[in-house]
């Protein structure tokens, strides 16, 4: 921003003071789950381009009541029609678990409210969500200049009327709670906030057996997190008859931590949240309760909810919102368990081939760069890894075991990866699992030139038992020819036909196999590694083939055709 | 998730304890900026599906120090080809301004940190940036149990390497500044984390003149944002010659808290920040700078960023590095400035207009809903409107008002904004600028049925002065006459004449016009309100035409057709 703009823009110390000096929540940790209330057919719902469809909206409710959600704002129905007529919908369909209470926002404006109240005739269990705005900028601006009093006195008549109306409500069969929210309470004078909740609490009389709401809401993120945790503890501290209300947070993202005020909230003493799936909403949007509970679940805390489908709930949301949720999206994003580093690869295939080993004894989760188990969401593993030019050789080597079923040796990892990344850095652009396994044919398997291998015959000899004589057709450099040697086996047999032949002075220094897939239909997969006796250099080598013996000798013949070339 | 799988992760308290009974951090605010480091070029391209090519990363570089940047990670050049060249590149081609340092990472290992400093040969100012990862986990999973004795090992010995290349380097006019990041710092032991950098510092030996930058990455965020504080200030408060050392912070963001613990980490004490542009990054992302330092702004923070031109950054970001902003990402997201709710918007016009009458001497940004004012970051209001059926009046004559011209009178708001919502909610869509014109037009404008206005004439009557006579030829439910009336002006004689007629009983209440656009090509447009006398009822119609007089009398015909439809 340019200095002749930001003059404008009130400092931190000018805005914010809470008069709390010996705060407790920094010396908290979260311990267990609040009450969870979704806005998203609501503050959600509001903030779309094109708002959701009476389908849509339906579709939506019954994946939050699948998820858990005990508390579902369903909309505004004094202030839109379609709002009205779904939730009448959800009310004479019966749609809403006897376990779920539906809450409805209303301005406390009395026709809204009894707009309201019409809208949920016949209902079982609902909470009336009453609101008006408290905060110095919104007096000024909005409400021309209104005094705190008269500020005050729309709470309080509204919460008359609410508490009116809920009476009558209850006598024809529904249960009613009660929540208000002094919008804008982050940047309202703390103790006068106070004031005003405490008035409506004169009115609705909360017990501790029947609570009240008092919803907190940072409307605005006006400021850092820590100030909102102080807000709140400074509140829960001060409020007479906290133990009559649950104390509700609201938070919103303009800043970018709006998971950390509620988090810090829920440090400062809150018990109940509001937020939306991923986070939808006005402008930066609300607290994403996905990220919240699923932070929470990595701290092994049960929430209520089930978010252990991940990629339905992203799937519905996406459709019903025609919101996108981002790449980057903590948890629910394409890319967030996607690791391209090599060095992050290479720590976590130790850490999972460590797990796999130990899962019985050792039940906790470790794994680097992984704050969670990706199928504990109803992802996967094989998504984790890409390679592109920054990728090691831990990332190549897992793909080549986990997509193809090649468990590379160890010490072969370092001249694969080099190869992938040459080839990823020369093509500028990542590679995906087929595409290393045709840099890793091209540069490691079956090799045939210069030498390739043709018709063979082992010879067991029983003179000595184990020894072999090997006899075999070979072209190299184009020219076909016969080699013989003799060995304890058929590789060391053919070594010794090759080093007969003088071409390169070489020694075996490696050998690994193994099989490739099940039943009768599976290849084997040989490695050899040999060494250039000249300048001591050791390359890979690798054969497949159906026939074990067969695969072997590949194997050989491409590692000494990779010894031909010249050193890069 | 499903409890069976919360059980395998560890509680918060049993994870972290960090020894700071006397924290000072939730009492200080941020007063100033950090210094900035870029790393969009290395922790940002690197978690890219397809990495930026070098003409991309000469485009970002160039971008990078436009906005402002003082430090810019550039890569890892030991790590691939690509990286080198494009290093080389900028030193080459002359591209590093002197007042900036290009960075590199590198691993503490000998073979990448030689290769490092052939990158960075001739280079004016760079800042050679050593890691090995120290945590717990790291240690065990990684580094196959190894000791922490052995950990330090690795980075001394690699701190004793880069300080000879770097003297080397500097023989030959190179001015290097080192850094050290005992990589995964936020899950290591914190006085381990400690002895560990005194080790390093030890070697490097900085002082308060040529300090050396420690670096405490969260790599992976694995708990709330005020146990980074609680770790960075006590970090700051311990280690041994705090004052020859930048102590730098680089949040990752898989909790979604990466900005607040920054910010934190900021109050904690730390003096420079890593990040990159919107938090491109490995998994959820890297801290956002744009973010942090526009938080800085709204608070009157000059940065030494400039990101007035949002716009731009965001095409240039999105083109090189093929990821988007969300649509709700702070600052940047193409939502971030548009308010849905009518209440919102309201107050957002109350704020916006208060503030034009009294910018000059009132300069505070005090706009409800809004944190920041969109026009300093190369942003327009015209796109904070929108209209869906949650919109209020206010909303909607905002649009009249700046994308139509048309000032629609305070007490016409609520009748259009009713219909306009009406709309909304019928089409269960949002309205655009254009339909809202258009519901305006068919149910205010011009209307003509029953009674449209013909030819008309009008005569002064010199015996009483300002009387006017008029004679119009009109047509009523389809039958054509003439008719004829008296009053102080046209329009009140044909009010007049409209009342002989005895159609309907009526008042006028309320009679506004102004000018629409400017030139001689210019409209006017005429707003009267009548009163049903038989009901109460108030309605108003519109007139739009190139007379003023005319679009008097059409308001009029308008206003008096609208009050022959039965009430709602």
């Amino acid at each position: 921003m340019k200095p002749s703009s930001i003059r404008k823009y009130v400092p931190f110390h000018r805005r914010f003071s809470i008069p709390l000096k010996d705060r407790q929540w920094p010396d908290r940790v979260i311990e267990q789950a609040p009450i969870w209330c979704s806005v998203d057919l609501r503050d959600g719902n509001q903030a779309l381009a094109i708002p959701m469809n009476i389908e849509e909206k339906l579709e939506m409710f019954r994946l939050l009541v699948q998820v858990g959600f005990k508390q579902i704002e369903v909309g505004f129905p004094s202030a839109s029609q379609t709002e009205f007529d779904f939730l009448r919908r959800l009310v004479e369909q019966g749609e809403i678990p006897d376990d779920v209470q539906v809450q409805i926002l209303v301005q406390a404006r009395e026709h809204l409210i009894r707009r309201s109240f019409e809208a949920l005739k016949g209902v079982k269990r609902a909470i009336v969500h009453l609101y008006n705005s408290t905060s110095p900028l919104q007096r000024k601006i909005t409400f021309s200049d209104s005094s705190k009093d008269d500020i005050k006195a729309i709470a309080v008549k509204g919460a008359q009327l609410v508490r009116q109306l809920a009476d009558e409500a209850e006598a024809e069969g529904s249960e009613i709670t009660m929540e208000y929210s002094p919008e804008s309470f982050n940047d309202t004078e703390i103790d006068y906030a106070i004031e005003i909740c405490e008035a409506v609490m004169d009115v609705w009389k909360p017990t501790v057996e029947r609570r009240m709401i008092l919803n907190l809401p940072a409307t605005v993120e006006w400021t850092t997190p820590n100030v909102h945790a102080d807000q709140i503890e400074y509140f829960c501290r001060t409020v007479k008859g906290r133990e009559k209300v649950w104390i509700s947070l609201h938070t919103h993202n303009d800043r970018g931590t709006g998971v950390a005020a509620t988090e810090l909230g829920l440090l400062a003493g809150a018990d109940r949240v509001e937020g939306t799936l991923f986070g939808n909403g006005e402008r930066t949007g609300n607290l994403d309760i996905v990220n919240v509970a699923l932070n929470m679940n990595s701290h092994g805390i049960d929430t209520g909810l089930d978010f252990s489908n991940l990629p339905h709930i992203c799937e519905v949301y996406e459709r019903c919102t025609r919101m996108s949720v981002h790449e980057r999206h903590p948890y629910g994003g394409e890319l967030v368990f996607t690791a391209f580093s090599g060095s992050h690869q290479d720590a976590i295939k130790k850490g999972l081939d460590r797990r796999k080993k130990s899962a019985e004894s050792d039940p906790v989760w470790e794994v680097p760069y992984l704050t969670i188990d990706p199928e504990d969401l109803g992802r996967t593993y094989e998504a984790i890894i890409r390679i592109n030019s920054q990728s090691g050789k831990g990332g190549v080597a897992y793909i080549m075991d986990t997509e193809h079923g090649l468990e590379l040796p160890k010490s072969m990892h370092p001249e694969v990866g080099k190869i992938v990344n040459d080839e990823a850095d020369r093509q500028q652009k990542e590679l995906n699992a087929d595409e290393i396994r045709e840099v890793f044919e091209a540069h490691f398997v079956n090799l045939s030139k210069p030498l390739s291998l043709g018709e063979y015959e082992l010879f067991h000899q029983t003179e000595t038992p184990g020894m072999v004589r090997c006899i075999a057709q070979v072209v190299y450099e184009g020219k076909e020819l016969q080699i013989e040697g003799t060995g304890n086996g058929p590789i060391s047999a053919f070594v010794d036909a090759i080093e007969h032949q003088g071409w390169k002075n070489f020694r075996l220094t490696d050998y690994r196999s193994h099989s490739v897939g099940k039943g009768s239909a599976s290849n084997s997969a040989a490695y050899i590694q040999l060494q250039d006796v000249d300048n001591g250099r050791l390359l890979w080598g690798c054969g497949i083939d159906t026939s074990i013996e067969i695969a072997g000798l590949k194997a050989l013949v491409s590692a000494f055709n990779r010894l031909q070339h010249k050193p890069a």
